[in-house]
């Protein structure tokens, strides 16, 4: 059950970084949506290795096939399967990999616990794992604008110390876009993307935030005590690869207020229930509010430096590693289209959820 | 499938603050595990109401009675139901609630998405709720330090701007319990109860952060892509009532490192695989590596507050509502069991789920 | 999970039929709608010992309590955890089962399985368990008929060789609860009264079928491939104690027509799709096609009987065991209000997802 | 969730007649088990159209690929996809079908339920999508053989009235493969196959009765109540094309003996806990018990036949049909592998879970 995420929106990805390919089934997808490669395409190559000069040099042209669950342009309620065939494979380049385990990564843990693992390109545990997510994500954001009217964005809000001044309840795709590192401050932008090439000439990496936001979700999504949606946003955030910590609305800098700071006080507005203030990100006990739900995830460091470091190889002997060939000086840029996937299959499965028992 | 959480140990709770009682159902407790009422009451203790001066008076022994799978002293491996019966009910006391929505609170989500609402005392959204989660995490607890030498704890690391010194390697459960806010670090805690008194009186309230820990997890528990072990700690942790934030390892703060500086070198240690740091929290790729887990969990400011504060009431009309009677002015101190549980239960699943896989 | 049914109308049944009680948790119950225990105590009354002089004359009144997700009178949306305790326990009455595994139960399996088992009275292996699922059932049944116009009923068609002609397409609840076998033939009934009633004079058992009707039920429930209705029925009704077939429509018999006389030709029929046979039972590719869905379940003889079989004992020596006090000459009129509650317990959670995807 | 079956050894199929090709995730496999195409290949033949005179001719090589999961000739632990290119599209043969809904397949049903359907060769209700199965079959078989000593089989037992001599506990792979009907009985398959060349000459079709056999079970496998193992058996073997029935051990025949002479009475033999008999069919209380488990599953005759029949179209407008092109006069000797991978996926789940919760 590990590979397969949601309840009745649901996906199951699959595929190594070598080998066949990589890919996913969605199940649950409502019929008669239109739907073709052409509306997935896009968010795979926002997510594809070599898109620009500050992220991972990996070229392959990771083109989508839609296998299922499509007819005459259109989604038929059964399975839609859909993969990417791997190209870029240079096992030589990782051989080292073989017989190290590279610090921080996920070598030793797949070995101990599997006694077995594919070592060429980080096998499952390679960021290409996510081509299936963003693949399923594409699916899941059209049929949230088209069916539900919800918008599912998110973009860099930080790197290292550089911070950008973004507006989540009016930011624009197209904010988003007009720069390689996908900040929609374009001044804070510059600074990261210097700051990233330096990174890299000096084979190093650094991490930041990716805020991310989903807007006209209609009051009532979400569910009490376990499945909150804000429980199901972190649980899919910390899911993926170099994720270490996921807030909501206020979030960690909530506890500088008291309880009376903090509450956000409601007051009809257009003839609807509002907040005047958002410090619970759209969503209170677990249901969306109305208001605009936004979130930050917290992306660490890319594990791959071009420098020696201490590590341990699989006779369990002390050595050190230095990394090699290609490196990703953040992994930021890439995260964005992830961060989107995610959150739009949360939303998708928590809209049929509400509608089987709600409406 | 909102009220269950877990695969294959697995709980169900049920019961709204006033009714009948409130409960849970845990399936899948492996056989033969010695259990008693005994084992339960102590976590349901430390989570109750009414148990020192800085949290809420609510006055309900919360006494849990097992009904059924255990005989003659131990598990039997069918369902364990537990439950605690309803007492100190004031419906008088809440009356305002049944047609003003609480700002902050669930009341208006509950009733956009139900159409229909338990007002009394919060319902199915009371903090009681986790009573369920408790008496299960207790068992857990029990089941993880028998069969696999796992300890859970968890303690408060900041009230507001209040941070302790904590060294989460080696603090013991008797410095968790050594004063009324459960913070191990001694100086700290005094000052963290003076500001609690303080918001007390002033009927004002503050939130802040609780940090868990887990010792003796073995190398390889946890699930790779979606149910990584950080993940599914997660998903437990922002489920709980006021959480809006999880980190783990290095978390929000590991963005101002480098990957260089970031990365925890591996060495032989004692015949063993270790990491000379532990940025990575104990889990590297969703897999557990045999070192300390440890994370953090952000708490807003309890939202009942003793002042007027606008709101809008079950007409739709703008209104104002002050908070009446009993009054939390931090939920820290019994969020404290509240975690230890999830995380008990989150790493019960996970024992399970990796030895149907990989043993 | 073992203990869990359904998805979205889901149901965790727990309890040993010695110890506190036995009790079922249902979750995922739309909001809104109208019950009390009266609603479903006549359910369990239906299916308690001690009913008629044709089964086990166990005695206890088995009062359902609800404890929780009914709030003034309707459904909350939230959990509904229902109980009802045990009274009538006669340990020593069973004293022999401790140490002698009963040939044809499951007191061997259950021992072999956990290493331990709760003896008195069958611990959870005893009929006693579906208190919860026909407790459940009932609910199920009141939200198919007000918010679908489903009706579900079940009779006993045949005990040992007594067939009995019933039309399922017309027959009525008062037919079936017209007399004390619930066979709503009442020449056939006579019959297997007079059979039952033998039998239990000598000490002895018989089974039979009990056939299974929904009516009602809208063109398009259920799910293709695995979660066909025909599959979830099957589960559901081998789920049942002493069950041991089930076949739909045509069943087994249809294997004596070839495809030509076999089939089900349409033909428009007040404006609708209609079938003018009903080989196919309601369900085609596991979907129902609004005709009415009926279906047979075989049930054997019970394990139980008042006379010396060889069996062995829990040192695995050679032994025998008579069956000793109550004896259920029949399992049959007890097993009309489980199939029952299976049915609409699958059919409710169809009825969700259909919602949940296709609406 | 429709399209997944398990729970710990889960797999999900996807594919339509007419598409990409068809194909299935298997997730939870266990890791180190040696695998390969070659491992596979030899179910999809024994599945394939076309394999001999009395089957459909629809001629396909299906290939399988296996995608990820595997390295090194091992398994990975990781999900491991397996797809068939779809070949022999002949999108005319079928064009009718785009306006008519066929007797007693499920084109109305699916058009009714989802609005709209891939009409070409029945889309995802054509058997095609058993390859899925089949090949997850053929790896749950492997491990079953490999790491617990169980050996799952089916064959004919009865074609229309011609039923066949099989002893289930001595027959072999080698005896069922003798002739082209997968009937180990030799007098009896000759006249089964006439009677099925019969039907192809007469463009008509017969059903019949496949019984499946698992030797070798270790006590303890199987949960009680829900997941009862003859529960996931009956659920899995209905879930098949054209299923009617299913029983177990002395299923619907049990009906005619008393108790007194249906028990299984316990005897110690070789030091084990023993049946004389074994009309339990080898599961007590949902639980195996050691002695080879056996089950019947009835098929319907194929419902496309070589004649006019009454139907309706599209529009809603009474018409008539007949069939076309490729015609299965009987699925029962392809239902064989379809039977034996159903039974391996059900126990493969339940020897995990068993080890998840009781090792």
């Amino acid at each position: 059950m590990a590979n397969t995420f949601g309840h009745l929106f649901r996906i199951t990805t699959w595929g190594e970084s070598h080998g066949g390919g990589v890919g996913v089934v969605l199940d649950g997808c409502p019929p008669r949506l239109e739907l073709s490669e052409a509306d997935i395409q896009p968010d795979l190559d926002r997510r594809r290795p070599g898109q620009s000069k500050i992220v991972t040099p990996r070229k392959e042209s990771d083109t989508v096939q839609i296998l299922s669950g499509v007819f005459e342009g259109k989604t038929l309620g059964t399975p839609i399967s859909m993969w990417v065939k791997n190209e870029d494979m240079r096992p030589e380049a990782y051989s080292e990999m073989a017989t190290k385990f590279r610090p921080s990564h996920a070598d030793y843990t797949y070995a101990a616990k599997y006694g077995f693992r594919n070592w060429q390109g980080g096998g499952r545990t390679s960021a290409r794992e996510t081509i299936g997510r963003v693949a399923a994500g594409a699916v899941a954001k059209k049929m949230l604008r088209e069916r539900f009217g919800v918008e599912v964005f998110a973009y860099v809000k930080q790197v290292k110390n550089i911070s950008a001044e973004v507006d989540f309840n009016s930011v624009k795709l197209s904010q988003i876009e007009s720069n390689i590192v996908r900040c929609p401050d374009a001044a804070a932008a510059a600074k990261m993307i210097r700051l990233i090439e330096k990174m890299r000439k000096a084979g190093d990496s650094v991490g930041g935030i990716v805020e991310g936001v989903a807007r006209g979700v209609p009051v009532g999504w979400g569910e009490p005590v376990f499945d909150r949606l804000e429980a199901d946003l972190a649980k899919a955030m910390l899911s993926l690869p170099a994720s270490k910590g996921f807030d909501i609305g206020s979030g960690f800098d909530g506890i500088n207020l008291t309880g009376r700071e903090h509450n956000d006080p409601f007051r009809m507005k257009g003839g609807k229930v509002r907040t005047t203030s958002n410090r619970s990100g759209g969503i209170q006990g677990g249901i969306s509010n109305g208001e605009n739900i936004y979130f930050r995830v917290a992306f660490k460091p890319v594990a791959t430096v071009m420098h020696e470091q201490d590590t341990v190889d699989a006779q369990y002997k002390n050595t050190t590693l230095k990394g090699r060939g290609r490196h990703d000086p953040c992994v930021l840029p890439r995260a964005v289209p992830m961060v989107e996937a995610m959150t739009a299959l949360v939303l998708a499965d928590h809209a049929l959820r509400h509608r089987a028992q709600c409406e």
